[in-house]
């Protein structure tokens, strides 16, 4: 029986050969993107840049000696890895575990692939189901944006001690059960005060690679 | 022929006889709210207190002695007084040219009436023709938003030395002409990296005043 932090190691090793040379790579973050970003150095070339989801990861990139660019200085990129808190069989997730969910779907949003990488625990048939839906809040909306969040059927809680990159809160969602992600996730991001949230149904996984 | 001063303290006046005794009052920002709540004195009742839009609405207030509250402290407010960029004959709007778009919309959303104050020049047949359309955006990303809105017909500009009170950037999109606000302004909600932008249609304006 393999322990978790072997199926991470496992799956982060499974994603260098999508890593391709001359490309600025994608890196979300997380415990298994951190495993990614320190297998990098098996890679036969080197991987000269790279655009990081969150300051984390921006300080794991260079730890390991690779330049950090910002999001607005590149035009696109080949390639986003990220790990997920659950993904479905059709590449539907939720994320935000770690609050990065906003500058995670930043660049992913710039990226032509999303390469999904998970344990096999993350699978799941419908989102919303094993992980409380992360939403980012502006702070002077939250009591708002929570009546909102019940209105459609969930039950809201405030993350304690917990403040974003970009300075807001997040609202755990407990109880919602997502069947139709591409809606929910438009329907969330129209209740003001909303900055994002963690259903990536626009920009889901173009490949899932799972350890198990 | 009147100043454009003396129109906005026309309407701001006017809006007077829908702030009742003992309501929580919910205030925009900009030049006409500013005159409105130097006019509050004028009601035969002290208004006890009210939730700002904006640090500068806050302000004006405090200095008139009135209690403000955070929005997290009401549930709803009975009316939300605020002015426009832009305004149909069908109450939507635009707004945003003081950058306080997203705290705006945010109150206007707990509020049950939103009585919109303007002088004439301010209507307009269709949205977007008179006025640049302000998007708050994360700012790592904007030039991927840059890249989405051009797409949708518009043609963003970065509005320079500008941040809000969230910690945003601003975009100005000049050129879009916006015929169904409603689909226009969930569109734009739904680019990643946006927070959120001035098409006020969800919660458009219940009652317009406009001076002449």
């Amino acid at each position: 029986m393999k322990t978790q932090n072997q199926l991470k190691e496992e799956v982060a090793r499974k994603a260098l050969q999508y890593v391709k040379p001359n490309q600025v790579l994608g890196v979300g973050s997380g415990s298994t993107v951190n495993i990614f970003i320190n297998l990098l150095h098996e890679l036969p070339f080197k991987v000269e840049a790279a655009v990081a989801a969150s300051k984390e990861s921006e300080r794991t990139l260079r730890s390991v000696g690779i330049k950090v660019l910002d999001a607005n200085e590149v035009e696109s990129l080949d390639v986003y890895i990220d790990g997920a808190d659950e993904v479905t069989s059709e590449g539907f997730m939720t994320k935000g575990g770690g609050a990065a969910l906003t500058r995670e779907k930043i660049v992913a949003s710039i990226s032509k692939s999303f390469i999904c990488i998970v344990d096999k625990s993350k699978k799941v048939e419908n989102l919303g189901t094993t992980f409380a839906l992360p939403v980012e809040v502006i702070p002077m909306a939250r009591e708002a944006v929570s009546r909102a969040l019940k209105k459609l059927g969930g039950n809201p809680v405030f993350r304690e001690n917990c403040i974003t990159d970009n300075g807001n809160i997040i609202l755990d969602v407990r109880d919602f059960i997502i069947k139709d992600p591409i809606a929910m996730e438009q329907t969330i991001n129209n209740i003001p005060g909303v900055v994002s949230n963690g259903i990536f149904a626009q920009n889901k996984a173009t490949l899932t690679l799972v350890a198990e």
